[in-house]
């Protein structure tokens, strides 16, 4: 895959104020991957798990966590923070994309029209039904940091005439979510210390349609915005032209998130193309998969740097592990890597032991967190010089 | 089931030097559960976890672990205590008790002959041989701190002939043992900071047995001894009777270890005769089938006692601790209650998520050891008074 290195000039000056975003939980420095907490965990670990793996905010999931354990059990249980011992910032997603992979998948389990979305998933004894209303006053309930308006995603490969109809049901539902924030806001006294609220820009992989959308999106006015739709074509290569479109009309001093991008080439290639927040499930996933990230060298090295073979898997089953008392990657801090030796990793795994998940994802994790300490400083120097 | 209060005095006024065990990984406090690793790890728990939890030491097994990851990859990675990150006191069970679970099981899987142990477990390509030398001496290269000597197991409802058998392998597999061990400690310079030795009693339900056995294996000499066979009869209860015997042959300055018993109400039977070590998978079994372990009152209020309903179970997946915003257990000072509400744990539980099997392991453990300090605060009373 090509690497763009900075030196090429595609990394833009980031505005100094783009380094962070306050929220109520906190300051997030940026760049920040957020792994996804779905149904309020990061699966295998634990929030000091994370923590610890320097993470500074989370992902949750709307859809999900109204299904399971039920928004009333959310309240119930204190909102999201205190229910997960997450103390800093959470995102929690609309809910459009989980609906549009659903139904997708299968027709049968829901539909979306101009009013909202309604799943019934196979199963499932009672139906889920999103509005733009709904969809914000639930995010407010779970106590979020980051509320996204609820979009109507699309795949790239759609029809024209379903990118259409997307881009105009995203925009009419982000300007209804916009409005229902303001009532809440008010409603719950929350103006001085209010969440921030990300619009998600759709359009698929047409030039056209994404400039409309993201034109109406900013007239509109929201904290951030997401680069909304499947980032990867059919072959899982990411659309970099349609991304790095989307990033130059998203002004730079407004935070761009990419969302769903998790894989470690494409976060470092979004990052250098201005995209500042990424989720996706995918480094905790390789986790419990066994395919773990190792940096090709020691990244605390001076003349480290994320150009040609920066980084590889390491599967943690191979057999030339068996014996190996070293950490996964050169000079890892990680919990897992400055405790455990890759041997034993490996035996755990071979056992089907569910420590393994735990002891991989950290690792992973805390590979995340270092790249978005090593793409901060690349962009630091490049801005400087 | 009947709870003997120590106002009826079956409790053994214990001597001051039995409170504690000098072992080369520190000092353990007595009385001690010790859960079990069979493989290298607590299940669902790392080192950290345990050590977090008030556990002080570890029960792993020379049978499973020359299987898995096998004997010389635990030499490559340090041995035991390098290999699992766990510094304290570790005992590795013989294999005795699993080589007669598994051939009991089914016949064909192994033999046992005078000379020692042969299994093949099912699926598995290759033999695997212990003698009670080969047992020692893979203990020792282990670095296990407290070694257990090569017993011959058998059920309580085994023939005369059987216990008869039993206890004549089990004494000259004692001494061949205990003579291995003198070579071995000779070899590898450790006398001046040798491991442990433990010897097990064995003798079914037959109190002539058990004397013969301990008598003989007491003249032979060891650090300390074990209660050998399965301690319970067929209807699950504890076999009282036996267990207080053998209790009786073995003087009270010497440490005796109730193999297998993890029950909470039978680990506080045995303690009060004077028991002073458990080991069971049952608590972190348990945990990970969602059976939580609860005192009925804060242990830490000076009223509370070990009398009556003391402890109960709390069954997490019960639809009452859906919206359950208390720790499991009252008062509760471990990792998982003072961070995560019962709520929030049958949630975890009900979508599968294997962070569940940790945050329930660790309070069970807890529990565990919180029990032991309410033991040794009762003991204490007792002898002083």
């Amino acid at each position: 895959m090509r690497i763009v290195s900075p030196a090429r000039g595609i990394l833009p000056s980031m505005p100094a104020h783009l380094n962070a975003l306050a929220t109520r939980h906190g300051v997030l420095p940026l760049p920040a991957f957020l792994p996804d907490a779905t149904f309020g965990t990061v699966r295998a670990a634990d929030a000091d798990d994370v923590r610890t793996a320097g993470v500074r905010a989370l992902v949750m999931n709307t859809f999900h966590l109204m299904q399971k354990p039920g928004s009333s059990t959310v309240q119930a249980l204190g909102g999201l923070h205190a229910m997960t011992g997450w103390n800093g910032p959470i995102m929690t997603d609309s809910g459009g994309f989980q609906a549009y992979s659903l139904i997708r998948r299968n027709a049968k389990q829901g539909r979306i029209t101009d009013q909202g979305i309604v799943f019934q998933p196979e199963g499932a004894g009672r139906k889920f039904q999103l509005t733009p209303e709904k969809c914000i006053q639930l995010q407010l309930a779970y106590g979020a940091d980051i509320v996204v308006c609820l979009d109507d995603c699309t795949h790239v490969d759609d029809s024209l005439a379903e990118q259409h109809a997307s881009v105009r049901r995203t925009i009419r539902w982000a300007l209804r979510c916009k409005q229902e924030f303001a009532r809440q806001l008010a409603m719950r006294r929350l103006d001085d210390e209010r969440p921030l609220l990300f619009a998600v820009v759709q359009g698929g992989g047409i030039p056209e349609l994404r400039r409309e959308c993201a034109e109406a999106l900013l007239e509109i006015g929201f904290d951030g915005y997401g680069y909304g739709g499947w980032p990867l074509d059919t072959q899982g290569t990411l659309l970099t032209e349609m991304l790095a479109l989307t990033r130059e009309l998203i002004p730079l001093h407004l935070p761009l998130h990419a969302l769903g991008v998790g894989h470690p080439e494409y976060v470092a290639t979004c990052a250098r193309m201005g995209y500042r927040l990424f989720d996706s499930a995918l480094p905790t996933r390789d986790a419990r998969h066994g395919r773990l990230y190792a940096f090709t060298a020691d990244p605390r090295d001076p003349g480290f740097r994320l150009a040609d073979r920066w980084f590889h898997y390491v599967y943690v089953e191979d057999d030339r592990y068996i014996k190996a008392d070293t950490p996964i990657s050169p000079g890892c801090d990680c919990y897992t890597c400055t405790r455990y030796s890759l041997g034993y990793l490996h035996h755990l795994q071979a056992i089907g032991e569910t420590l393994f998940y735990r002891l991989a994802t950290i690792h992973n994790l805390r590979f995340m967190s270092t790249l978005m300490g090593l793409i901060a400083a690349e962009t630091t120097v490049a801005s400087a010089s």
